[in-house]
Order: C-alpha cells, then sequence, then structure tokens
C-alpha cells in the first residue's frame, strides 16, 4: 500500500508520466482495447502499466496482475469496468498511491440514485488516499501536448497523427470530444490537449480550466458546458484567462425547456438560466457559440491568426454570385465590409472596373483576359486595404486554384492580420486541402461558419473594453434602506422601496373622493393622472382605469366622474379609490427588472417597456449591482436606443438620470439577497429631464 | 446556308441532339478543350461537331473549318471566343442555321455600354436567323439526362459519373452552376439538367424555368436569381410546378443594397425589392432559402422522400451533449420534435428509462450492455412514432457505425415518411459516405443544414395552402372612385380617399377658434381628440399637438388654450388650426402600407404600427390586391398577433372589420396603377369593435 501525502496536480493529470489500464487487452473491439492501441500507437512516451491477470503482456508492455504488483504509483489509471466492480477497483487504485482515476464507467449518477449513491462512494474512497477522480461517464483524455491519446474513441484510429497546437477543450460530452478531435484534425486546428470531464462528481470543469489557463502550450480553451458548478470560480478564471492574453470560446446547451432537459439526462447537469450566463459571457471576456463544430473550427482561427486590427473585412472570392449572396449575409449579420481606400481603388483599377471593385470583389470580374498576376494583385490589394482588419478568400471552384490558394497561404504567413480562407470545394482538389493541413492555415468550408469566424473576430476584438473585472462599488450616497415588505407588493409598496433607493417616482396621493381628488391635484401640480385603484386588474389602460393630461380643475372633474364610472363597470360595488399621480411629460418606456439566479445571482435586465415588452424581446441583461456606466452600455445594446440617444429629431432622452436610477435600483440585489425573488418597474419612463418609475411590482421571500 | 423555320424548343436546347463547339481544341488548359474533353469523357452521345480550320481531328471527332461547312444544322454550338469575334461568329452560326448559341464570352453587358450594345447586335442577328442566345457570360449547361457535360467547369474531370437524378437547377451564377454541381455529386444528389443562363441577353430564367417545369425527368428546380426579367411569368410558372406536383426552391441575392450592387455588376441584373419577391415566393409556393449549397442539399431531400406527413420530427443521434444543443436549436427554430406517444415509450422502455426517452433520442443513454439490437430498435420506434412526420438519424463518430447506417438507409427505403441522414463525420470513416451515394440517399453534414432541411419540409408541407392561385375579385360593394389628387397628401386628403374607399376614418373637423371647436365637438361627440394642425411636423404627439380623453365643454376649454400655447412654441406665428377628432377607443395599432414594386406590382405590408414600427420590424407583406381571408393570413403571421386574438383576458379585437377594410384599401393599387407612390395609415387602430384610420399619408404622382 502506498499512500498519497498530496492529491497530484490538475496539470499532472493532463501530462502524465504514466498510465495504469485496469482491464487491459490487445482486442480492439472492447474498450480497453482500443484505448491501449490508441496509446501505443500515437507514441505516447510515458510509461504504461496495463493490469490483467490474464495476461503476461499485451502490444509488448508487460502486464501486471493487479495494480497493486505495479512497482510504482501510477500518476492515472483508466478504469473502464462495469459498475459492480467499480468500487474495490477504485480502492485498489487509491492503495497503489494512484494519483488519478478517470472512469469511463457510465449509467451512474445520471442514471438512478443507486448510481448517485455509487459516485458518492467512489469519491470518498478516492478523497481518503489523496486521489482524484475525473467522470465518471467520461471519455478519457487527447493530449497531443504529450501524445497522449487515453480515449476509445475511433477517430484516433483515423487520426495518423494527433494534430499539436495551442487549442485546448474541456468537454462535458464525451461523444463531442471525439467528434471535435475528427474536427480539428480534418480542418488544421492544432490541440494541447482535450479532456471529458463526465459527470463532475470530484474534478470539475473549472479544475480544468485552470490548468488550461496555466498551461504555457495553451492559447485557446473550448468548453463543452451544460452545468456549471461553480460559476463564480468560472468567471473568475476566464478573467484570468483573459489577462493571460488567452481566449476561451463556449457552447453551453440548455438555452431552451429541451436542451435542458435532456443536458440533466446526460449528465445530471442543472442549466441554469441561459441569459445569467450568457451575461456572465460578455462580462469575463467569453466568446459565447452555439455549434460546437464552428466553437473548434473559431479556435483554430483565432490561435494560428495575429489579432485582428479592426472588425472591418476585406473579402475576395471567385464567384459574382456567391459574392452577392455573401454580401447580403455580411450586411445582415452587422459585419461590414470596408470600403476600399482610394489607394486600394486605384491598385485594383489596374484590373477592375469600378463598378467591379466590390467587397466582396469577385476575382471573375476582371477586364482583359486572364492571368494569375491578376489574383495576385486583387488579393494583395483587398488585403493591404488599411481599413480591414480581417482579409478572407473565399475558394469554390475556379481557375487556377493551386497558385491562388499558395498565394493566401504566403499572404496568411505575412502575419500582419487574421485570413480566414473558407474552402467550399468538397472533395474537389484534394490537394488543396492538403497543402493547407500542411501549411498550418486553418479553414472552414461553409458560408454560416466564416460568418459565425468573422463574428466571433469582431467579439474577440471588442472584448477587452466589455470586461467586467472589478466589483462594483455601492454609490457613497446611497443608504443601506431596511425594506420590511414580504411576499406580493402592491404597486405602492414596490413605489416606495425604490423611492427609498433613490429613484424617481411620481407624486401621488390616493383618493376616495372628488375633493380629496381636486385638494390632491392641487398639491401635486397640474397636470395630473389619474389611475382607477382595482384589485385583480393589471392592465388598467385598457379598461378606462388610466386617463392622461388632466391639466385642472374642471378636466379633473369630468375625469372623474368618468373613472368613477369606470370602475364601477370594472368591479362593481368596488370602493372607490382614484390615485391622483404627477403626470409625467413623454418620454421613451423601459422595462427593469431584478432577479435571483440560483447559479448566478442577482441579475438587472432593462428593455423596451411598455405593452409590447413581450412582442419586442429586446432586452440587456448584466449581473447586479451595475454602475451607471455599465447601465449606459446595456441601453446601447438595445433596439431602441436610437428613440433615447435622440432620434428623429427630438433630442435626447436624459439617459444619465436612467442610469443613475438603473444603477440604484439594482442595489437591491446584494441588498435584500435571497429575499429577492423578483422586481419589476414597467415602465420606467426616460424622459427629456428625468427618469421615471410609472408602475411597480415584485415579489420578496415570504419568510 | 440554312434558313430555320421555327426557333428551336427550349427542350431541345437542353437536351440537343448535335452540338458545334465553335473554337475547339484538345488543350484542356483552354475552355474550349475542357468543354470537349467533358463532353466526350462522360459520354455524350450526340453528334459532335468540332470548328477548327487548323485541325483534321480533336480526341477522335473529325474538324470542320467553319460552321458552313458541318453536314447537318447543329441544334446548339456553345462559343467561347473573345468579344472581337462574337458578332461574325453569331452570324455563321445563324446562316447555319443553329438552333441555339450558347454564348461563355464575358465583359459584355454586364460590363460596359459597348459591350451591352454588342449584346443587343447578336441578339438581333440571331433573331433574323430563328435562332435563340443563351446568355452571354454562361458557363454552359451539364444535363446528366442527356450525358451532356457542356461546360469548362473543372469539376466536370473530378466527378467520374454524372449524378442522375431529378433535381434541375437554373443559375444566373455560372460558377456556382460549378460549384453546386459539386456539392450535388459529393451529398448524393441526382441532377436532371443545370443551365447557365449568364446576362439573359435573349433566353431567360422563365423560358428554362417553364421547360423544366414540363420535363418529364424532372420533380424539383432549384434557381439562383439575381433579377427577375418577367415577375408575372414567373408567378405562374411555379403555381403550375406546384399543380404539377413538383417543387421550386430559390436563392435571391439582393437582400441588402450590398448584395443588390454585387449582383448588378454581376450579370447587370437590377433587384427588385426584395419583401416583394418574398411575398411572391409565398403565395406561388417557393420554397425560398439564403445559401445555395443548402437549396441543392434540399433540393435533393425533397426529390428522394416521400412527402413529409406532418411538421413534427422524431431524431435519433448518438451524442448526449450533440443532443442537447440540437434540442436547443429546433426549440429555437420553430420545429417540433415529436411527444412520443405511449405506444413509442412502451417499445423505448426495453432499453431506456423514462429520463432518457428524449427526443432527440441519445442512442448511447441506453441500461444495459452495448448490442446493436438496441440502436435497430430505437430507431425503429422513433421512425414509427405516428406523430413523427419526419425522421432524423445523426451520425457522429460512434459505436456499430456501419450497421447503424445500414439500418438507416433500410429505414429510409420503407418509403413511408422522409428520413433525413446527417452524416457529421468528416472524412472519418468515409466508406459509411459511399454507402450512402451508393444507395441514394441524400445527406448532409453540418447541424445548420438539418435545422434548414427541416424548416424547408416544413414549409413544403405548408405550402400547399398557402398559394394564391386566382386573382382577387374587386368587392362588389366597392365603387370606382375617382381621386383627384396629386402630389404629397396631407392627412384630411389622404384620409378622404381612406374613407371614399369605405375605410373607418374618425370624424373631424378643423377648427380655428375655441367656438368652432366646442361647436365640432357637440356634432361629433364627446368624447373628442384635438390635434394641432402644423405643417412640418411629422410626429405631433411629442410636442403636446395630440390631446386625447377630453370629455366636455369644461375640458375642451383648457385643452384648446393649452394646445394653442403648443403651436405657439412649435411653429411661432403659425395660423391657428385645431383638428376636433371623434376619439376612438382603446385597440391594438397596426401599420398599413400600400407602394408599388417596380417589379412585382403593387404591395401591401400590414404590422405592428405606433411609434416603434421601425424597431419592431413586425410586418407580412402580399401583392395587391387581396381579399379579406388573406389579410387574415397576414394578420396571423405577426408577432403581435395575440395581441389582436384576444390576449391577456381582453377578448378579440375585431379582426374582421381590419381585414375587410385592409381589403378595400388594397384596392387603391390596381386602381391607382402607376399614379400610386405610397400610402400609408399609421396608426390603424383595430378596436373591440371596428377598425380606424387614425393617420395617413401619402404620395400619388405628380404628372
Amino acid at each position: 500500500m502506498v499512500q498519497r501525502q498530496h492529491p497530484i496536480p490538475v496539470s499532472r493529470i493532463i501530462e502524465p508520466q504514466s498510465i495504469a489500464l485496469i482491464g487491459a487487452t490487445e482486442d480492439y473491439a472492447k474498450f480497453g482495447g482500443r484505448i491501449l492501441h490508441h496509446l501505443v500507437d500515437h507514441g505516447y512516451a510515458g510509461r504504461i502499466f496495463p493490469i490483467n491477470p490474464k495476461r503476461a503482456e499485451v502490444l509488448g508492455h508487460p502486464c501486471f496482475k493487479s495494480i497493486a504488483d505495479v512497482p510504482e504509483a501510477p500518476d492515472i489509471a483508466i478504469v473502464a469496468l462495469p459498475a459492480s466492480s467499480l468500487e474495490a477497483a477504485i480502492r485498489s487504485c487509491g492503495e497503489a498511491g494512484v494519483g488519478a482515476c478517470i472512469v469511463v464507467t457510465a449509467q451512474l449518477g445520471e442514471f438512478s440514485e443507486e448510481g448517485a449513491a455509487l459516485e458518492r462512494r467512489i469519491v470518498e474512497i478516492a478523497q481518503a488516499h489523496s486521489m482524484r477522480i475525473v467522470g465518471p461517464n467520461c471519455m478519457g483524455m487527447i493530449v497531443p501536448a504529450a501524445k497522449m491519446a487515453l480515449s476509445s474513441t475511433p477517430t484516433l484510429r483515423y487520426a495518423k497523427a494527433l494534430p499539436q497546437g495551442r487549442v485546448a477543450f474541456v468537454s462535458q460530452s464525451g461523444a463531442m470530444m471525439g467528434s471535435l478531435f475528427l474536427q480539428a484534425h480534418d480542418h488544421g486546428v492544432g490541440l494541447s490537449g482535450m479532456v471529458s470531464i463526465g459527470n463532475q462528481a470530484d474534478l470539475e470543469l473549472c479544475d480544468f480550466l485552470e490548468a488550461f489557463v496555466a498551461h504555457e502550450g495553451t492559447e485557446v480553451i473550448c468548453l463543452y458546458i451544460e452545468g456549471l458548478k461553480s460559476p463564480q470560480r468560472f468567471r473568475a478564471l476566464c478573467l484570468r484567462a483573459r489577462r493571460a492574453g488567452k481566449r476561451v470560446l463556449a457552447v453551453k446547451a440548455g438555452r431552451t425547456d429541451a436542451g435542458t432537459a435532456m443536458a440533466k439526462s446526460h449528465t445530471s447537469s442543472l442549466a441554469g438560466s441561459y441569459s445569467a450566463f450568457e451575461a456572465l459571457c460578455r462580462e469575463a471576456g467569453v466568446l459565447l457559440l452555439d455549434d460546437p463544430d464552428q466553437m473548434i473550427l473559431c479556435a483554430g482561427i483565432l490561435d494560428r491568426n495575429p489579432r485582428a486590427r479592426g472588425s472591418e473585412v476585406g473579402i475576395v472570392c471567385a464567384s459574382g454570385g456567391g459574392g452577392a449572396i455573401l454580401a447580403d449575409h455580411l450586411a445582415l449579420s452587422g459585419i461590414a465590409a470596408v470600403a476600399y481606400a482610394p489607394d486600394t481603388r486605384a491598385k485594383l483599377a489596374q484590373d477592375y472596373l469600378p463598378s467591379h471593385q466590390n467587397n466582396p470583389l469577385d476575382l471573375g470580374g476582371h477586364t482583359g483576359g486572364l492571368e494569375f498576376g491578376i489574383f495576385e494583385r486583387a488579393i494583395d490589394a483587398v488585403h493591404d486595404d488599411p481599413g480591414a482588419g480581417v482579409f478572407v478568400y473565399v475558394m469554390t471552384p475556379q481557375p487556377m486554384m493551386p497558385e491562388t490558394l499558395a498565394h493566401v497561404i504566403h499572404t496568411w504567413k505575412r502575419g500582419e492580420k487574421p485570413v480566414v480562407l473558407v474552402l467550399n470545394t468538397s472533395r474537389f482538389a484534394d490537394d488543396l486541402r492538403q497543402a493547407a493541413l500542411q501549411a498550418g492555415i486553418p479553414f472552414v468550408q461553409r458560408l454560416q461558419d466564416l460568418i459565425v469566424a468573422l463574428q466571433v473576430l469582431g467579439a474577440d476584438h471588442a472584448a477587452e473594453t466589455a470586461l467586467r473585472a472589478d466589483e462594483a462599488h455601492r454609490p457613497a450616497h446611497l443608504p443601506q434602506v431596511h425594506v420590511a415588505a414580504k411576499g406580493f407588493l402592491t404597486e405602492p409598496e414596490a413605489k416606495r422601496i425604490l423611492a427609498d433607493y433613490g429613484l424617481s417616482v411620481p407624486a401621488a396621493q390616493l383618493c376616495g373622493t372628488l375633493d380629496e381628488a381636486l385638494s390632491a391635484a392641487g398639491s401635486i401640480g397640474y397636470p395630473v393622472v389619474l389611475k382607477g385603484v382595482v384589485a385583480d386588474v393589471v392592465h388598467k389602460s385598457d379598461l378606462g382605469l388610466v386617463r392622461v393630461g388632466i391639466g385642472d380643475d374642471e378636466a379633473l372633474r369630468a375625469v372623474f366622474a368618468e373613472m368613477a364610472q369606470a370602475i364601477d363597470k370594472a368591479a362593481p360595488g368596488a370602493p372607490l379609490r382614484i390615485d391622483v399621480q404627477q403626470m409625467i411629460g413623454p418620454g421613451v418606456e423601459l422595462i427593469v427588472g431584478l432577479s435571483n439566479d440560483p447559479a448566478f445571482g442577482p441579475q438587472v435586465i432593462v428593455g423596451a417597456g411598455g405593452i409590447h415588452v413581450e412582442l419586442m424581446k429586446d432586452v440587456a441583461q448584466m449581473r447586479a449591482p451595475v454602475t451607471a456606466e455599465e447601465v449606459g452600455q446595456m441601453l446601447r445594446r438595445l433596439r431602441i436606443w436610437p428613440l433615447l440617444d435622440g432620434a428623429r429629431g427630438q433630442g435626447r432622452m436624459d439617459v444619465a438620470a436612467a442610469c443613475e436610477a438603473i444603477a440604484r435600483l439594482s442595489w437591491l440585489g446584494p441588498d435584500l439577497g435571497a429575499r429577492l425573488v423578483d422586481l419589476e418597474v414597467n415602465p420606467f419612463r426616460v424622459t427629456a429631464e428625468g427618469a421615471y418609475a410609472l408602475d411597480g411590482r415584485g415579489t420578496l421571500a415570504t419568510g
């Protein structure tokens, strides 16, 4: 028995010096057989200890009857046994001083309570021996940096060599690891290491993310996430990555109920709110995608290109039709095709009429006869345009393909700006694909992959400015307020809380008679608004229970009488209660909301408000609390921003007041903590002078 | 000299019995050489007449010194000469009685006035000889039905055989024809014929569309369009295709200004309004896509599968993570994953716990050990689910791939419902891809292609009910109205026209004094609205020039005085003009617009109205005139439909009145004809009783 003194560092799990294979076999049809073959074939240089009581050796490696017989404590042991043998095997590994067990065995925590209990037991056993567990229900690791092909995926037999590079992948899906390994191999994406983490019974995603952030040979880290165990740690690690100049890309399942259900059954993960995760990614500089294939392709492009110098792109293609379609897609995706500088046009003019100096540039639209110099000059001119932050070449079947590709590769090697190569040639001209793989230039094949790659390059370029590294400081002039209310908040209760937090709420007085109303209007000041207060009516305006623009006593008398009738119609016999409110001038209506996300903490959302809020779906979200400046960033992301900023010759709304108010409101998040269920202000009206909470509702915990 | 009596039928151009090659050569590096090699290598069985004064024979075919020497009048001649030789060559062909010249020569009409003039001359020459012209600036034709590889694209050398089938493609881009030929060949899409139409100087897209609609060996027709020369003919042909049980798919460039500019420089096409083209496609059953690669893949899937039985899908995959991502994409794309019937669940229960009986179903989530029967049973169960209109199999690297694919192919061959196969395996397991190609089952490789294919299958299923074959009949009670106005219409003028067409317009009276206003309110009836009439003010409400809810004389006195001040502030010294209008109750606000599209004729749009109209972008469009029922279809497509239909317990709005009114308004389109520039009603308010045009503006031609 060997007792480990300290747990093995995660970096040593990823690049171990020795591996024990429990249940080793030469039979390729078996899990254990495939792992051994792959490990040996791809040249793992560390020590391999096959454990098999029935064999003397497998694939030239002497076998051991049990792990206890191994002459040293293996760094890791890979275990692919049935659940019934698992506990004993884990115990043996612990007693042998193994650093970490990579547990492939599935149908545990993601299947049943029984399976979950077994998971817990093996973790306890491991902990008792200072041993770590990866998985269970994982598919091993593929670590080119260590020439370690420790997985049964048959794509490891297909690959003659492991593609070396600086892209890492941590995955909650084992099958996806094999699939993305394949995509990386076939598209020129070089890998440092891929780890499949399964059910995260012990080691979790953040442990491997941390290791790859620290790993010198890794520059870009991809993640496939179903459920995050430690969101705050995740956030801190992603910020650390950015500070170290590394990029993190992620795809997360669970944008919808359907995806969430599947993730749960897959690795027993609870997905949490996707919009809160999106907000976290934006604030931590994580590039969020929705297609894993695209993620790995983009990672390769980021890794093997310099940083984008700007977000505008220069594109050359070889199909007029394809170029027109691409021009449409770029415009609709918000990707700007650079307007060529006069110098660029002068260069293009040698071979292209002004009417054909487009972006994308169709090489075939040249004047005169075909000769390669035309293509070369055009590629150079567009690439060298000073406004182009990124250069793109789209290859479809065309004349002079080998020369053209060679020149694109040469241009990429100049290393001045990112060069995105699209090889949309299927199996045709496969020697070109080989040339690209040989040269190490990553490529995509399809239009949609190009669009996403350009969006990612643009987002990467912009990410630095959107980082939220520091915690927001409580505004000095925002007092700590004791909020006594519980449960469902009425409008007056909600507005009281908002007013306590310094928001502007229209002056109001609840009245039961005309005289009270006249008196209230007198003290508030005309013009006023009358709102009928009737229980269970959420949308008052539709029933004539909101009347605005009452300018004097005469008008008030008339409107009061009509509203009394409307109230009687809406709720016969109900007591007469009419709220006389200060009338706020016209402005832009927002919805402002505060909620508590169980995984990601308090969230503030701002968006286009009023009655169409569910149909507009124009919202921005951030973790609370937020600063006024951050509210400004959120407002600028809204489609209605032009209305706030002064469209249609109306002048700007008082955006500063809105930002200040929403920032204050956001502190209810941390202040209320778990007491906050949700709070909503709709409409929050931003006028030319001042911003006002015209309505409010919310729910606090009842306990 | 041979004088043709009649022009050659287009069907005979597509499947000619004899071809003359002007400038024939064996040199593969030359256009003419590639065409000859491809034609011969792919086994064209008709008569080939190479024209070359310097050679006795090329590739075993005797040469002719000039086309005059050919012993018969060739059906077609393919001409790839420089522009300087073109006119003479066309004349020679005409004099030799050639049926049609396929003119590859580029840099003509799409380049310069000079080039356009040459184009016109060759068409005149051709017409004088009853000869047709295809192109110029075209890339020939690829017609597997005739074993005719009449194009220089090198993809024809790559393809060992022409993939036979029933998908046709007519393209305004020659390079795209070569590219889509490649995609078809590599993804199991069988082709009848592909034609590249270039600049459409003579024969145009509709001529070939018509021929393929009539062609017995064609079932699905794909189109790449830049500019439509004859939109009405196009529409009629698409409806004819639907009646013949054939499908038409299209991709059109020019959704944006950038795309339009490129299309113009490419084939000198004027794109026309994309939204009007979209409306035409919807009404004629054309399946509109935005990616040409996806178009040809979808065509293959439509062609080699039975019609979808419903729009819900049943999916089996082999990756839990991939399945979760797919579930998200389906939900977000509006594709319904069928809820398994109890019978299906009972079958799945043999191998899958209830928690793992998802859709998509992850094969790997089974209980017990791995054996192929599990996969077979699962595929059968999901495919056979009675609610599944379409079955999908997503293959990524997984266990037992050959057996699994064989079973999917077997399932597809049962021919009960469409089976969409996704082979997302890059170059791995290429024997499987070969097996699929061999079996003739079309496949896609990527998630986004699957989503689009499912959307197309759904749209195809729904298309029949949305067809507009018949012309709308003028409502009997809609009088022919003489509209005298010209130029820019004021609100009263616009409302007068609308009232003449039977729309409900609030009663109104323009007043200059308080007494006039009181008198007007008395006759109209309270409550009233006051609107300040000030020139050059479009958005009155923001300046206090719209006051609503004035309930009696007292209120009116007060508001009149305030508005007089507001008018003076907005336009000092302007005459006092206040419109006293009947106040319309609350409702849902729409925008209704009428315009004249130069290509597609009068268009009516309806959408979410009010001040946020540009931000909501919630609109539906149809060619005018429309029936009330068709207006109802448009309203149901809007995001705000739930508000019209009675959301939030408010009861339905008077949708019938809205449909009737908008249908009447739409007749202004054909009635005004070219006089109509545009007309807009915003807001058009649909209340619980009645629908009202609350504002109106427009422009008629000044001539």
